[in-house]
């Protein structure tokens, strides 16, 4: 079996720093798949392969090649279906997807603004420019204005978390007892917050804070490594 | 097998309007179990077995009594495993649990003070006093003053089912290609609330309204039957 190719998003200082590029590296380590990284700055996706693909992650598994996280999540299950499972059956799939539109519509889109410009901070140079210009026009803002005010949304954050933190009174992750890909799809925003931002979206008196440890100490604490911020 | 016998809360004119007992009822004939309703009224929920149930649904098969829509539903997963799953197996169950808390702090609770004045209008009289008292305590706030502003805070319920929504654009189940107990579990608050108010909780342009017709239509349409309003 070839070893796996996963493109990576990289910051400066090489942090690894994206949400949905760390959503696939817990997933192939989850599937004992052995897997090299290829640190890509944003503004040279577009070299990637035949330069056909809009964003991270992209893998390169031999001679296929899968772009989008859910895409390459679904590609590995079924490559590797003897591998322990991401999804756990064709029910732990569909709710899954459930959870990737919460996470998606109240979580990662909510956080988004309020770090824009500390993950703008940390960017490779040649990237600042493109990014602030782009997600300015995205969220029709300044990246600068865009933080303002946000320790107030912080408190909204802790209530849009709520279902995860009642959750989590009864089982340590959104998989039961272990960790599935459930777990990784949400746990790449902090992940993602973490590399860039001082921001702490979660408090240590948060059972948030202690599932995100968990999830932090897998794979040998792969997630931990590097430079950051710990909170 | 003996019959299973399901005490389910009942209204005015037999109205079976719990949305607690309305997983229950799915999931009896999810799993192809016959069974008997009991309408049982508020008021007269201590009387059951030996007293000691506090809330409905509660069920007794045999000699087993379970109460509590979500210890009923591992009951039956449990006690009729070759039955069709209610849960999907163990990563099913664990992300069935997300889905639950996501139903009790984003959906339930914020649609309930909306409806409670119509769903007192349409109890049987015994329950009536009793409910208005125990709800205004609850609420801190009398059940006609918690129905007012409804129709904003419509608006906001259009935006909390953004996940559910976003899902089915994918897929006709929460479950999946079939519904699992993840939809009965969600179902339960329409099917309540078209037993009891005029108050339409999504609109036929939402794709949330088809979905809860598809849901309407499961075992014969079963949460159809009776009085209620149909929106």
């Amino acid at each position: 079996m070839s070893r796996i190719v996963l493109y990576d998003l990289v910051g400066a200082d090489d942090r690894r720093f994206s949400s949905h590029c760390w959503r696939i590296r817990p997933a192939l380590a989850h599937k004992g798949l052995s897997f090299e990284t290829v640190p890509t700055p944003f503004t040279s996706i577009p070299r990637i392969g035949d330069g056909s693909f809009p964003t991270l992650p992209v893998i390169r598994d031999g001679e296929t090649w899968v772009c989008d996280s859910w895409a390459i999540a679904e590609y590995l299950e079924t490559t590797y279906p003897d591998r322990p499972s991401l999804f756990g059956g064709a029910a732990g799939h569909a709710l899954t997807a459930f959870v990737s539109q919460w996470w998606r519509t109240r979580l990662h889109l909510f956080v988004m603004p309020m770090i824009l410009r500390d993950i703008h901070d940390h960017l490779v140079p040649e990237d600042k420019d493109w990014f602030a210009e782009t997600r300015a026009k995205r969220f029709g803002n300044s990246i600068v204005a865009l933080e303002k005010g946000r320790e107030e949304r912080r408190v909204e954050l802790r209530e849009r978390l709520g279902p995860l933190r009642q959750m989590l009174a009864d089982q340590p992750f959104l998989g039961g007892a272990a960790p599935l890909y459930a777990d990784y799809l949400v746990m790449g925003t902090f992940i993602w917050a973490r590399k860039m931002s001082p921001f702490a979206l979660v408090t240590p008196d948060d059972p948030i804070h202690a599932w995100m440890n968990r999830c932090l100490d897998l794979h040998d604490g792969a997630a931990r490594s590097g430079p950051g911020f710990d909170w």
